[in-house]
Order: structure tokens, then sequence, then C-alpha cells
């Protein structure tokens, strides 16, 4: 594909071979799961706000004080630059094309002091992910957005500008790949290849290096097909019956709820804060579902929503 | 070298082909640093001594009700497994023969509950890592026993049966691959072959496997010449004094104290408890002081000491 070439040009750099590292071996890999942080930039800033509380604009600022982040952010913090070297692992690591359109990315920019003060509470932490998954039906995933991760992954423990690439496969099990982010850019492509490389020789034990042979009967999953767990956080009226409504709603989309936390309100100002977590959800249903709550006259705004990763 | 070959064999198993990729790219290399977590059953008793606080006894007991560690867990327990990981790691990343003699080798069972509410105040964890180094002069150090680690490291927060292997080099900087250490005994020196590899890819981008050229100007080192940093616990009687005397031996040896925690005294045994640490000093120097400490009229004993590797 043609997306892809262009893809493998701009992340080879600095005479460093990403290609055939990430071709040989291929064929017969048997690769389930890529959990990767790599884009140091955002990071960095998901690192301070946990580690300081801070607000995402100060965060922001501060690692662009740094050099850290761009003047102009926004392949950064928006999950672009991670979906592009995404679709270079997803594809690499499931013999699928999966070209930068098909990788549904959403970026850190609306995650708040509060969602991270709630992630603690819960036991995870908060870290901008590129997934890639494949199920057994060959259908694939691959998106980039922020997650929950349990707080004792090695992987949630990854902090500052370093970037690391979990793969899951069926002999290895987990194994996890980490170095800097920074510096030279083939650094972390360099990496990805290798780990990836790294995985499929542990699984398969071969140094020949065959051609990428990609599986036309594989497909990339639109965001809607997805099933994860989900962390809601709404502001609502302070009354009794609220949480009542919001649970109908969810059970009418057949989405279960695994714990509700409400904070005291603001009687003042007559407001509630209420935080849910879900079970295992189907995408399309959590949005049909979170459609219908902001429509709620007892809801003032969905302040947020993450997916959880466990 | 014949013990290479053997340890070789011994750690191949399983059908993973582990000399070729050790063995590729290997004349070049610019790896300073390994730092390896490569056995999991005392990652295992030492991560369950942090978290719970149990004495060394009571968590091996656990170990092997488990099935993580042997009824007779001597080669797990006091680094000798490790120790000969070792080996095959500091060989192929220095082009060194390192005989599983040559590796200064302690195990964990004289640490104690004190030692890791210790370490855990002063900022570090306990992890028994195998270490080899290169100095410029080419020389290499080989080594394994318990050492503090800083808590921020990710290295530090591996814990369970997982090993690590961390890696340093001129370009590449810190890199970390981690994965499964039980299971079919080939996985961890699979992971370790791969990371070596890995690295050295990163750094020469070569595909080609030249043979291992030993080079004979590079020696290893006894663990008397080393430097580093140490933790040293004592039991002394109570009295005023016995820092100025403890102190005195230090600086007689050359060594300076970074730190001192003196804990509330027991006046009804007449004993108290007083931990150092140092800035880096030579272990011959080490050793001739703590020899000398020991000897003091108002030491009880000296109870522990670790390694500390920053």
């Amino acid at each position: 594909g043609k997306g892809v070439d262009i893809l493998y040009e701009a992340s080879v750099g600095g005479g460093i071979p990403l290609i055939a590292p990430f071709k040989r071996d291929l064929l017969a890999n048997k690769i389930s799961t890529i959990y990767a942080i790599i884009n140091g930039t955002t990071n960095y800033i998901l690192t301070r706000m946990a580690s300081e509380g801070l607000d995402f604009s100060t965060a922001l600022k501060q690692a662009q004080d740094l050099g850290y982040a761009e003047a102009d952010p926004t392949n950064d913090i928006e999950g672009i630059d991670a979906a592009y070297k995404l679709t270079i692992l997803a594809t690499l690591a499931f013999n699928v094309e999966v070209r930068p359109e098909e990788v549904h990315h959403e970026g850190i920019s609306r995650l708040s002091a509060r969602d991270f003060r709630y992630a603690k509470e819960l036991g995870y932490e908060i870290k901008l992910l590129a997934i890639a998954k494949e199920r057994d039906d060959g259908a694939v995933e691959a998106r980039v957005h922020p997650v929950f991760l349990p707080q004792d992954l090695l992987l949630a423990k990854v902090d500052g500008v370093y970037n690391a690439v979990q793969v899951e496969g069926d002999l290895v099990g987990r194994v996890l790949f980490y170095g800097q982010g920074a510096g030279p850019s083939a650094t972390s492509s360099a990496v990805i290849a290798d780990v990836i490389d790294a995985a499929q020789r542990i699984n398969r034990g071969v140094s020949t290096t065959p051609a990428l042979r990609l599986d036309p009967s594989k497909r990339v999953m639109p965001i809607s097909e997805i099933e994860t767990r989900y962390y809601l956080r709404m502001i609502t009226v302070d009354r009794p019956g609220v949480l009542a409504k919001i649970s109908k709603v969810m059970a009418d989309n057949s989405i279960s709820i695994s714990s509700v936390i409400q904070k005291e309100s603001d009687v003042a100002n007559d407001v509630a804060e209420i935080v849910l977590m879900t079970y295992p959800a189907r995408e399309q249903a959590m949005q049909q579902a979170m459609d219908e709550i902001s429509r709620l006259d007892v809801m003032k705004e969905i302040a947020n929503f993450v997916r959880v990763e466990d």
C-alpha cells in the first residue's frame, strides 16, 4: 500500500534499517495485542498531570518550555503522531494493511486534574495508548486514545518522555520493550521494530527475512465495534433520582455498571459529580447511551469518558 | 571457550535459537552497562518481602508452596543461576570470556525486613541484580548480588516472577526488555538474547551474523576493584561516641559517608541501630573498613551491607 510505504520512509531516518527486521518472521506471528506508549510528548504531559495535579494547559506549557512539545502541539496531543506509528506496528504485527484514516485517534486535551484524581482512587494510571489487537476472527483493532491502565502493570509505570511497547503473544506471553522516545527521531521507530522482531523471533526462532505478505481476509474494525470497559464522569443537578435515570439508560443499552462514585455535591450551585465504571460494553452501545444521558433533563454535562484496558 | 559453549547449550532449550542472534552484530557493540533481573524465584521472594514486610524464610516458604522455588533453593537464592546466565550476557555483550568462577555472587538470604524498611525510607527498592559493565580501559565487571535501586527506575518496579534486562548503550541510551521468567525455561534466555540483539541492531543496524570474536586484551575485574556506594546497617552498644568511632574508621579508609540514620535505641538491652549510606568507594576499602568496624569494642554486629546502584 502507498500510505504504508510513505510511513516507512518517514520513520526510518538516521540510517537505521527498520523495514527488514519488521518484515522478517512476520508471516507466522502469533501476536494478539500491542499496547504502545509511542509519543514522548504526551507521556511527559500525562506524567506531570498525574504526579503534580496540573491541568492540561499548564502541563503542556511546561512541556513546551522544556522543548518536549512543539509550538503547535496538535500532532502530538491529538494522537496523530501515535496513530501514524501505530499503522506500522499493526500492519507488520498482523499482516493487514492499516491506513492512517482507519486508526481511530483521540487526544489528551480533554483530560482534567479531576480525572487523574479519580483514576488514582480507582487504582489506575492514565496513559495515551496506541492499541492494536487481532481477534480470533481476523478483525484487527487499531486505535489511539487515553486509557485507564491498572496501576500495577509495568506499562502504567513508564513515565516522562520514554516510550514503551508491550506485546502479548501465544508463547512469549507478555513482553515489554522500553527506551528513549526523545533524541534522534529514529530511536522510537527502531525500538518498535526491534520489539516486534524480538517477540516474533522468540515465538518462531527464524532468522530469514520473508517479504511482508498481507492477508486480504483480515479487516480493520471500526471503533464502534470494539468492546471495552469505560470510565464516565458526569456533572448533574443535585437531586434524588439522578443516578436511577442514568442507570436506566445504561441498562436500556445493555451496559452493566461495575462501580459508582458519587462525590459530595455542590449544594450552592445545585450540581453533583457522578463517576461510573462499566463492565465490558460495545463502543456503539456506549456512545448511544452517552448520547441519551446527555439529553436527560438532570444532566449538566458529560465531563469525560475514558476507555479502560485491564 | 569451553565453559561458554556448555552454557550456551544449557540455556538454549526448547528449540529456540539463541546463539545466532547473540553472536550477530557483537563485534562493534557499544554497550556499557547491563542490569538484569534474571532469576524469577528471587525476584518473587524480594517482591513479597518488600510489599508485605515478610522475613526471608517466610517469603521463601511461600515461594516454595507456589512452586516458584525448589525444595533445595540454593541455586536460585544464592545467585548461582543468575551468575551462570550473566556469563552469557557479559561474554556476548563485551566480547570477553567470562567464566562462572569469575562472577562474584551473593544471595538474598541475609536480607531482612528491616533492610527493606530502610530501603523504602531512603528511596530505594532492593533487587537481586546481575550486573555487567565495561570500563573505558576494557576491564569488565560481572557480579550478582542484592542492590539498592532508586525507586523511580523502571527496573526497580519489575515485580514478581518476571525478568527484565536493562541495557545502556552509547547511541540507544537506556533500554529495558521485560518478559516472563517462569514457564518454558528457554524464555528467559530468549529474552536476554533478543534484547542484546535489539540494542545492537539499534546501534549498528546490521543483519549479518559475524562469529563471536573474543578480545584477549579485555579482562574480568575482581570484585575488590569495583567502585560503588554502600548501605551499611550496624547494631552497636547504645553509648555516646559510637558514630564517631565508626566515622573515623570510614575516613581512615577514604570512604565518605553521605547520610546516617540513627534509630531510637533499645535502652533496656543497651543496643542502638545505625544505618549509613556512603559515597562511591572502592570495594576493597569498604571490606577493610567493615573488618575494622566489626572489631570496634562498641560494635555488636554488622547486620548487613548492600551495594547501591544509582
